[in-house]
């Protein structure tokens, strides 16, 4: 019997807590298993021996409030683990070994997904006894290899839901007039173009998609604007957080500093404002920027039951893929039918997938390269569907709280 | 047997919608009434003989989604009625008598009262057989008489629950940091106040209040700011978008220039980024300013289910006591029981709310002046209340659309 260690890492998502639930359940589910621990803030925390058990879990009401609840239950960090630091993984290892860690549990991006790889690797060159797997987690939805991430579908469903509602406000006055709404994802448009999952037949309202992927052309996104605003009153233009001009520099640089996270991605934002003015300067509409900011990925009442339900497979089956002795690898799904939609459970090789960004293929662009293809459609639809059953209390969402 | 119109006004709220149900459904079931008529665009749009016939709301399943859609179903306007203009007045009364009209609802805020008041004084004046009322609506909670006005329930839903989950994500990181949650409402600060709906016994994250109540004390301000964060890792601080400082101007107006809608209110924004400027002239902590813009206001997704009732009873029984032949009203609410919460349907002189603003009582602000009372929150507790059960479709919330 060896004990388990679960931990949250990078930005949080509205179902992060999901696939920790799911790697808690199968823990405490597995004989294999003796303690069930959470590192506080992730391997920054652990490294202080920041930990505690989770053993409350074993209660199935007090697990359904840590599935919806919003952020990392546990806490995160932005820690990137040394290329070289003998140091450094000595002392990590000697803290599995106090604490008898025979499982390595990390919830993340493809930057947790490195610190996945590192102590996997390092374990191997120093053969030590321990098991290393990742259960993935982005709004980005940029991870490789699998169809998707969970929280991307949460995301996505607040972005269209928000623009839905958004444009039924903007319709009810008589003018001509433009919501720009802004979104998270640095280098990977998938957010943004989910911005198209807000039209229907009923109602048509984003007409203009700026993804990082495409380098923003100034003169064209204007020609676009007038020729969409010659046909309706109303438009929403998506714009990412990090289009580039042509010159490979984000347009948010124009007016705001640049500071560094921990992994030297600039720290973004602006870019729908920026462009706003840039649209006071060429035409003459009232328009307004709407930055759906943190909202986006912590909003658990919006979440979409198939990334509930997927973020907590993906935690439950990777763990027990670990249990069967497996290391090295990732939780992610393979879609396995288009028609009805169904995504089994697939396991990846984490040095495969660890600080390889995945972005928009080109197919499912548009011809002009301002909006996304029905490929994408097809694709991300199955995503947002669904709501799962929350627990209120007093006309507030419940939660669970260090 | 005489007609029905009904029309809406001024800005959308997320259960106007249910309001505008009651009325319909009121009218249908009338046998005083013959046709029930929609005014596109409020006042505005009857004046031009827009219009539409609403007897497709006799489907039961048409009315709960038309309950359920965000903003303002027939549209809106801000269309200021002249005091004195004879032939407005004269071409107003034409088109009653051209289209049979004997009862005319008016779903709106203070703004759309002063339309009931003129109306129904004009019609006093001439004599004219016509029924004038109103159904309050206002996400800004500032109409007299009434204990509370449709739509602020589900606003001050949102915001609370929005902070919640911002206050989770942002405590994700072990790093002190400030979220400033600007929220609407130009003179009265009920939503603003509202954002201390989100402290519960498990987590305390909202300390500081800006009211438009109160002045602005730069120097209290950031004495307070200091004195939070020496005692805890993360604040929020909510911000009227009507601050003004010792002098009586918008603090928004030192970098914007105002520009005027119909009613010479000042076009506000940008409170919250001028209040994160100054804090970041003061303090080193990290902040981030959010703005709820639009979306507290249309947010249908996260309705309270009191608000949602409520707002479909003033509609239901308002038209029901202009059937029993009473004009010049506005339907309101009076608060019959504290505990537990009841409210009954009441009525009151329009004459008396038109062009009122009722702002926060001094006792339910606290005595540092920046923060609310308990006053405050057992007042505006149970207007948060409940969740309906709403219509999706294919994972996004199903709306009626003109």
């Amino acid at each position: 019997m060896k004990n388990l260690i679960v931990g949250q890492s990078g930005g949080p998502t509205s179902v992060i807590n999901s696939s920790l639930a799911g790697v808690i359940k199968k823990a405490l589910e597995s004989e294999k298993i003796d303690k069930v621990y959470g590192m506080i803030n992730g391997i920054e925390g652990f490294m202080n021996e920041n930990i505690i058990s989770l053993e409350k879990f074993n209660d199935e009401n007090t697990l359904k409030l840590l599935r919806q609840t919003p952020s990392s239950y546990l806490g995160s960090c932005r820690k990137k683990l040394p290329e070289d630091d003998e140091e450094f993984y000595e002392k990590l290892f000697s803290l599995f070994k106090k604490y008898d860690i025979g499982y390595f549990l990390y919830i993340g991006g493809n930057d947790s997904m490195d610190t996945v790889k590192k102590v996997s690797a390092y374990a191997k060159k120093i053969g030590y006894d321990i098991i290393v797997a990742g259960i993935p987690k982005t709004i980005d939805n940029d991870l490789a290899l699998t169809d998707h991430t969970p929280g991307f579908g949460s995301a996505a469903k607040f972005i269209a839901n928000s623009i839905r509602q958004l444009t039924m406000d903007a319709k009810a006055y008589k003018m001509k007039s433009i919501v720009i709404v802004e979104t998270m994802g640095r280098n990977a448009g998938w957010l943004t173009a989910a911005a198209a999952l807000a039209n229907s037949k009923k109602v048509h309202s984003v007409d203009i998609i700026l993804l990082p992927e495409v380098v923003f052309d100034l003169d064209k996104f204007i020609e676009k604007v007038k020729d969409v605003m010659s046909k309706k009153d109303f438009t929403v233009i998506a714009v990412s957080e990090g289009i580039k001009d042509k010159d490979g520099k984000y347009i948010s640089e124009i007016t705001s500093t640049l500071k560094n996270d921990g992994f030297n991605h600039a720290n973004l934002g602006g870019a729908g404002k920026i462009i706003e003015n840039l649209l006071k300067q060429h035409l003459t509409f009232k328009s307004r920027t709407i930055e759906f900011s943190t909202l986006q990925r912590c909003f658990a009442q919006g979440i979409s039951l198939c990334d509930y339900e997927e973020a907590f497979r993906a935690g439950y089956e990777g763990t027990s893929h670990a249990l069967s002795g497996n290391t090295g690898f990732m939780a992610g799904f393979a879609r396995t039918s288009e028609n009805p939609y169904k995504c089994e459970v697939k396991f990846y090789d984490v040095d495969v997938i660890a600080n390889v960004e995945k972005k928009i293929p080109d197919d499912m662009i548009s011809e002009d390269k301002m909006y996304v293809t029905q490929k994408f459609i097809d694709y991300a639809k199955p995503l947002i569907n669904g709501e799962p059953d929350l627990i209120y209390n007093d006309g507030l969402i419940d939660f669970e709280i260090l």
